[in-house]
């Protein structure tokens, strides 16, 4: 298998604490996204849609998408489960993850992509060069504080996202929290729930991975 | 179980389509979006998050988010099955549908949302009420035409959208094409492998659903 990465950005990253979880070691090749390499003919070769994560399997399939990656390793690599075991697990893990992406990285990233200057003209990853749209920024950081309050109020009646087992859900949420430092925000000190979270997330070696 | 639709809305319509491919009949509840009532204090306590679809398994999981109910009844009831069967398959059925969901889903809300009267202060479901931002539906139209080359390409390399078989990616993406018509946008008509793959999609009984 070959993983195609970026250490810089925090959709890699999602992919890359997955792996850490199962205990994997996959041949990795970096794609600086500083350097604009997702646009090059070698990397569109790979990905046309020019986006990372990358994962080519043994049998030569490319799998772009977060959610694909992991839903393929988790089939292949069954254990430890990251995405549930019945059916209503599998149902809550795919919930919750769903809404950390919808309302956690898209918010943090319509802020970010919309109004940092590295990201004129590139304000959705992709082969579009797409204007930022400062309003959209705006837009953006009021929905990151809404989604620390999401987050805030779940992890008041739960451990973890999708329940009483750690999941995918927790990494997609647990990275784009951390990435919304590019935004300068942060979850408030008094979410305890929250912050006790965050204590047991940083504690996994994947945190680093 | 019980699932609550809204029959003018494309998200609930992928479950219901869903729903139908898998055979099952499941007791309904409509939730009309055009009179509000995704906000009303009854709905609001099934989901507070103010979205349909929304299904209620036997057991009480409270499941919203297409791809949690796709990924439960998956789970709850295998045959046919919808999201692949081997890890690569499975990978290649998410990976589509976070596609068609992405590139085409928020393409078309996008610039619905952004524009259409009805829509005023409402450019986002969900509970927070955002104004709507002219740029973005300008944006969202330009993000449509692209789907409509994404998906030419693809169906001119496969019959379906995640290879040999049918599989929820097609229904998320027939449903996001079908509902361009509120923004006046169709798959060119000499986009043959498009419109050979739409004429099979209408065929299916679940398109009426």
């Amino acid at each position: 298998m070959i993983f195609y990465d970026c250490s810089t950005a925090p959709n890699p990253r999602r992919a890359r604490m997955f792996i850490a979880e199962k205990g994997l070691e996959i041949d990795t090749r970096e794609i600086s996204i500083a350097e604009g390499q997702q646009l090059s003919p070698d990397f569109l070769a790979v990905n046309p849609r020019a986006t990372v994560p990358v994962l080519v399997t043994e049998d030569g399939t490319t799998l772009t998408e977060n959610i694909a990656i992991a839903t393929y390793l988790e089939a292949a690599y069954p254990d430890p489960p990251l995405m549930g075991t019945t059916p209503e697990e599998k149902g809550l893990v795919a919930m919750w993850n769903a809404i950390a992406e919808f309302q956690g990285g898209m918010a943090v990233a319509e802020a970010f992509r919309n109004a940092h200057p590295a990201m004129k003209g590139r304000a959705l990853p992709g082969p579009l060069d797409l204007e930022q749209i400062p309003e959209l920024a705006e837009r953006g950081r009021a929905r990151t504080a809404a989604f620390f309050d999401l987050l805030e109020n779940r992890l008041s009646e739960a451990p973890w996202l999708a329940g009483d087992a750690f999941s995918l859900a927790d990494i997609s949420a647990f990275v784009f929290t951390d990435f919304a430092r590019v935004i300068k925000m942060r979850p408030p000190e008094n979410n305890a729930a929250t912050q006790d979270w965050l204590a047991r997330m940083r504690a996994r070696p994947s945190a680093s991975a």
